[in-house]
């Protein structure tokens, strides 16, 4: 793996605040909830003393203070944990041998996190967790946690940094293992736990530690246990995500600004060009009209279809919330179309606009352009497409910044910086292993969404790629809750509901 | 004229330095040419200390002082002065009456400067004059102002704000005066002078004062002495201005930037969008595609297009000089294309690019539109044909932010903020006086470049509309100025040549 893995996509603008978050009825073993709903206190305390410690990504004599603090959690519950790497931020490994047991499920979290701003936290520090009667947006107010006599609702939530992504699946996970050793129930996995802490800095190190540690972390399947459950709250599996490739296009015009009296339909315009340039590549319903574009997709299986067709409905809430008139793709579904690989100009630039804008022939315009990408397209290939593309347009391609020499030479020039990124993943829905989580997932709640593919981007592909380990998306908390910005929190009825599911798979 | 009149368009960005100046050969009347010689240290001490004197337009009590400096200087030359206005910059007024002469010739020139960036001034303060045997472009160095007994090169050049803009016209008309004084010639015409202090603010208050002094300001042409000549260095004279109108269009996708991943081709991308409807405007030799666009064009007449032939080609020097490896418009000719009304994107953003750049659906995109001009279209009207071209693409214009209910109705929206700007100015070459003023310059020249119009835009129609009198563009200094630029200079070859132009125009 070359470079640093982005922050996952999944965990970035995703707060949107579309839905009524559903009301989850327990549905799961009556032993564990009953454990739940007698503990929620202590689970609650465990989960705000680990929200106390600081841990921004960049901080990084905080950020062991938290593996230190993790360690000690994790081994109150017999897990025997090591520190596989510490130089850079500790990567705690952690394992815990179920008796007769024969696979081994491999479960991810992070236990760092974004930059803080703390002036934009409303009522209080971003480390110091408060609980409020109900989302801040809709008037949720700071209550005193509860005497052990009140019982938690499920609406409430905790404010902190990390609340949700990714501190409360960790918490999850161990009061899950207490739940069910306080029920007497024993996992029918081992279980393996990797807990990174340098993920919201991009995941420097992960590739290169996950192939260092290969046999270590052997596993049958990796649960990736992050990022929110699907707009409508449901409990929710992903079976994939797509890859992304990046592209950034100037094309050029005269050597310096020019006035666009004075040479205004004689030098040929960069900003009009690109344009053309960006026009010539989707058409008005938004398809890719790039040779090849869709060429690699592979087909849906008949049990991902079903699942599409599965998914609540949330086009019509979402284009209400976004004040949208219309989307893409002929009104077809929003998880349909992320099976497909995209094209967006996620950023576009020539001279100023506004107040700032001067009548002038800008000297060059820039587009940013990222590609989604779907199994079996290969990034670079992908970029290749469009590469190839822009040539058929007329244009003169570069990687490095034109001699004035070459554009004098070529009517038409573009410099084209790549940005690798990486491919797609999908896990076979069909997989066995695929199948019993669906169904420990489903155990756990009235309605459970399977996505065949996320639409945002995760370098999930690396598990896949250095330990041969397939990987599916087990996300537990409310798809509101602010991660990456301030006032991040987890809804309690998820977080109490995530210890149900997380149980649920230890003995799936 | 409602609003303010913009910067001058030919004075800004005009700095090209292109060509070798052409080292101009003496043709005038030698009696001219005889005392600009015998009297080049006192007309270039009268230049530097009225550079000596600080112009910036926002600085009102210098630019008094240079007020009652310059008025001072007409005096002397027995010119009748009146400050017509001095509440705000005061707008000089003067007047030289020729015995026997019927007609009446008024000059335009403005003695205020651009704001100044002293660090970007290499040697020198920007109102402290110097000498350079050069351009500093090309190593000019700075020398001592000669002694009495040393000529001046033509091509040394005197470095200062305000030199070539708009100072060394005003001097170089006085200095006109005194020679056919000295010589023992009279002017063939009443002779007024108008000087303003505040174009480089943007002429707040011009349009207002010439309807005000409309009796007073009555003369046969209007000879506006601002601005470079042509590209070559050649003496030069436009016959018109293009008008302006500025358009800034607003495309709008989701309500605030989506992950790019997750909504990624679903949501509508408004730099899409925006890069659709751009690119249906104009096709790819740069010929517009907008209904009516052309619709409204006066055909030139046969003496334009005679002049358009005979202006020097520069096309090929351009192209080598701004990199260049295609020009719009088929390889039609600079001067030819300016006689066309234009569209030009000036600036075009939405979301980030480079660094800054985030993998997100932007939420909107802008492009600043400016249309130039030319005789017989109406500004509004043309602005209507793009509003009406952007309807015909599908998008509900309003002029307003829209309401999300509005985004929500509607499949694309686009808002259309429209700068009104000005329309375009042709005086006939067939006129009379207008034969003469080319013939009087001609006989300065060894070669006149006459232009049918320039490319930028200057609200020379005010001049028309409010006094109802011709106007002609007479600009005598060097292109390659550095007007509104740091180093601005004038040549002295120009300068001196310019006494000559305008001595022949006073009996011409």
């Amino acid at each position: 793996m070359t470079g640093r893995l982005i922050i996952p996509a999944s965990l970035v603008l995703c707060s949107l605040l579309v839905f009524e978050v559903s009301r989850l009825e327990t549905s799961a073993a009556p032993d564990i909830a009953a454990y739940v709903r007698a503990n929620q206190h202590a689970i609650v305390s465990e989960l705000t003393a680990f929200l106390s410690i600081p841990n921004v990504s960049s901080d990084l004599p905080n950020v062991q203070k938290n593996a230190r603090h993790l360690r000690r959690l994790m081994e109150r519950r017999g897990i025997q944990t090591q520190i596989l790497e510490e130089g850079t931020a500790p990567l705690i490994y952690g394992e815990l041998t179920a008796p007769g047991a024969s696979q081994t499920l491999l479960f991810y979290c992070h236990y760092d996190g974004e930059p803080v701003e703390p002036a934009q936290w409303v009522g209080h520090e971003p480390f110091e967790p408060v609980l409020r009667d109900g989302p801040l947006s809709r008037g949720g107010a700071i209550i005193p946690f509860p005497n052990e006599e009140t019982p938690y609702d499920d609406d409430w939530r905790i404010y902190a940094r990390s609340a949700s992504d990714d501190k409360a699946p960790i918490i999850a996970l161990l009061a899950a293992l207490d739940a069910m050793q306080e029920s007497g129930i024993s996992p029918d996995y081992h279980l393996k736990f990797l807990f990174e802490g340098e993920e919201e800095a991009g995941s420097p190190h992960l590739a290169e530690f996950l192939g260092k540690y290969r046999d270590l972390l052997g596993a049958d399947l990796v649960i990736f246990a992050d990022g929110p459950v699907y707009q409508t709250g449901d409990p929710t599996l992903y079976f994939g995500v797509r890859g992304i490739a990046k592209l950034e296009v100037t094309v050029y015009g005269p050597v310096r600004h020019l006035h666009s009296g004075h040479y205004g339909n004689w030098a040929p315009n960069p900003a009009m060009q690109l344009s053309q340039l960006l026009a010539s590549m989707k058409d008005r319903d938004g398809r890719v009209l790039i040779e090849g574009f869709y060429e690699d997709v592979r087909p849906l299986t008949e049990e991902e279809r079903k699942a599409l067709e599965g998914a609540p409905a949330i086009e019509a809430s979402l284009k209400q919330d976004l004040a949208l008139g219309w989307t893409e793709g002929n009104n077809r579904g929003l998880p349909e179309l992320l099976t497909l690989p995209s094209l967006n100009v996620h950023g576009m630039e020539s001279a100023w606009v506004g107040d700032q804008s001067r009548t002038i022939v800008p000297a060059e315009a820039t587009a940013s352009i990222d590609l989604r990408l779907v199994p079996e397209i290969d990034p670079v290939r992908q970029q290749e497409r469009v590469v190839a593309h822009i040539r058929r347009q007329g244009f003169h391609v570069v990687a490095e910044v034109p001699s004035l020499e070459l554009r004098r030479r070529h009517e038409k020039v573009a410099r084209v910086v790549r940005h690798y990124g990486y491919p797609a993943l999908r896990t076979p829905m069909e997989l066995p292993l695929a199948r019993r989580l669906a169904g420990a997932v489903e155990r756990a709640g009235s309605r459970v969404v399977k996505l065949p593919t996320m639409g945002g981007s995760v370098p999930l592909y690396v598990f896949n790629d250095q330990l041969g380990v397939p990987v599916i998306g087990l996300p537990t908390v409310n798809p509101d809750n602010n991660q990456h910005s301030p006032n991040e929190n987890i809804r309690l009825g998820h977080f109490f509901r995530a210890i149900e599911i997380f149980a649920e798979v230890f003995r799936m």
